[in-house]
């Protein structure tokens, strides 16, 4: 990027506050309950009796992106989506989220434009408002951090430990495509340090590469459940794999699962990427992550309710805790399902 | 601290939500707002019709602190007083935070347990529940995210542009402080780069360093306006120093200003270390920020209230915007004021 900056402003030109003022004038506001937005030192939300729900990330250069190939636009939408993901998680609707940015003396104005503009546009998708900003220099590379405000009915709100032993547990649209999009981003990242006048040969996987570089939260199926007055037992959002997220309602839900491999939702191209790269397809939706698609359980009572629902799978059942975390594999095998590690980062 | 590193406990054997359960196993809640604390994909508050404030703070290793000389349980406890200081700047009452760390290799899981004390210290003492804590490695050095939530009475919030013409401008406590306990520190450090023996030389300066390394919001002041029935017109913390923040109720209010040198209040090791280090402590008050003090406009017939208060200085008063905004030195010189550059970060 380092080229571009003699064409671009200085970020030290507008001033802190300036720059705010800048990157915020086109923010649109959606919802009744904001009451102040950007510009004091809170924000202001009025629930009436609703409850409040807060969800925080923190997205960090060179372990949750790299600016190699993300590029900012989509960067600011993903940061955007992952927090109101966590919202969603909850049975919860979002409504309001504040960012704050650290940027080192590499970006120019212009890219932290672009970082807004994928902002605002999640924002405006999901009607979601912005009501802070705060943007401070960095030593090294960008540091985002985002908040995602909602609220809930009381009494619709969804845990992660309410899961009942036979309860069905359902994976929303297809799992492993983000992190088989990385793995070809990966490849074609060496193949261009190697020879930079070669062009990446991304062509065929637009949707595994959507799906890591510009996720969608499941916005739509929390309405859909709404819809149906189906309220699930335990939910949560599929951000580290379906492996570890599973593994997060079986414990905190006291009980054991078992899934079936060939239920795992699977797209054709993260398969046709798997067999090109050598990456098993379910290692990829057991272990990739960075999904954003919910993982919920029903009682076995509520699922016709949904059973005509392309967009929800179910992928096994809730067991008694001594049972264990199971998969049971294509070749009738059990597999103990394991949760990730600290040094896999995210996916 | 590379040094201590082998004595450590590696952060991967415990795996991050193994991490996360130590970390905050000792955490008590205090608030009856507080529904559900860490441990899903939100936190959840219920405030029955009370307004609901927001506010996140990014701090950056090498920008908002140094840990050549911030103790990390130091650096715990600022990092929630930063925060909770934006949510009694709008005279609200801080509830709970959500805490986002980004840590990398070179820190061991006692690190990040000295961190975790002095967050947990800032919340005993402030009476607020940390309601989600997340940890995710990173690249190079420390980021610490911060969110703060909570409510106010819906007619006693103050905003920054509520500010009316011949309002009384108050400070709270003194300024400069903690901007000359950063020079001290910054003096011990180039001492300590020359001369690796010898040892630091702060005595009789406790008090701004402590103010530089664990300083307090002014919860008792918001409760003292409470008490004496007072609603600031309008109200922020000083955290950019006195100049930029006098600036933000001016230009948000609409009007000019005039402060007076021989009233902003500066305490007498502020000016000690100023002379001693050759810097003048009104440009220390005015340009140094990280004070969190609060700053707040009143009507003149509210006065009497608190004139009376050491801890609450009038510092000068409002003026129509074409006088502009000047500070009147003690040789009685306009001054105009003028607020800190993106450059100079937060002081």
């Amino acid at each position: 990027m380092s080229e571009q900056n003699n064409q671009n402003t200085r970020i030290s030109d507008l001033g802190e506050f300036g720059l705010i003022r800048h990157l915020t004038r086109e923010v649109k506001l959606y919802q009744e309950s904001t009451k102040r937005g950007i510009g004091d030192d809170s924000a202001i939300m009025d629930y009436s009796g609703r409850q409040v729900l807060v969800s925080s990330d923190l997205l960090l250069e060179g372990i949750h992106f790299s600016l190699m190939y993300t590029p900012l636009k989509h960067l600011g939408y993903k940061a955007v989506v992952v927090n109101i993901s966590d919202i969603l998680a909850m049975n919860g609707r979002p409504e309001q989220i504040v960012v704050s940015l650290g940027v080192s003396g590499k970006f120019g104005l212009e890219h932290i434009e672009n970082l807004y503009e994928g902002i605002r546009l999640a924002c405006d998708k999901y009607h979601v408002d912005l009501v802070g900003g705060d943007t401070t220099s960095s030593v090294t590379g960008m540091t985002i951090g985002v908040t995602a405000v909602g609220s809930a009915e009381k009494d619709r709100v969804v845990y992660r430990d309410g899961a009942q032993v036979n309860d069905i547990i359902c994976a929303t649209g297809d799992l492993g495509a983000a992190y088989m999009g990385l793995q070809l981003l990966e490849r074609e990242k060496e193949v261009f340090k190697k020879s930079p006048g070669v062009q990446p040969d991304l062509s065929g996987y637009d949707y595994i590469l959507e799906r890591q570089l510009k996720p969608e939260a499941r916005a739509d199926v929390v309405r859909l459940l709404a819809e149906k007055d189906l309220v699930p037992t335990a939910m949560m959002d599929i951000s580290d794999g379906l492996s570890t997220d599973v593994l997060h309602i079986c414990h905190q839900s006291d009980l054991g699962c078992k899934i079936f491999q060939d239920k795992i939702p699977v797209h054709e191209q993260t398969e046709k990427m798997g067999q090109e790269l050598d990456i098993d397809s379910t290692t990829a939706a057991l272990n990739g992550g960075d999904d954003y698609e919910l993982l919920f359980t029903i009682p076995t009572s509520e699922y016709d309710k949904i059973k005509d629902q392309k967009e929800i799978v179910p992928v096994g059942h809730m067991t008694s805790p001594d049972f264990g975390c199971y998969m049971v594999s294509t070749s009738d095998h059990q597999v103990q399902l394991k949760a990730q590690g600290w040094n896999n980062g995210r996916g």
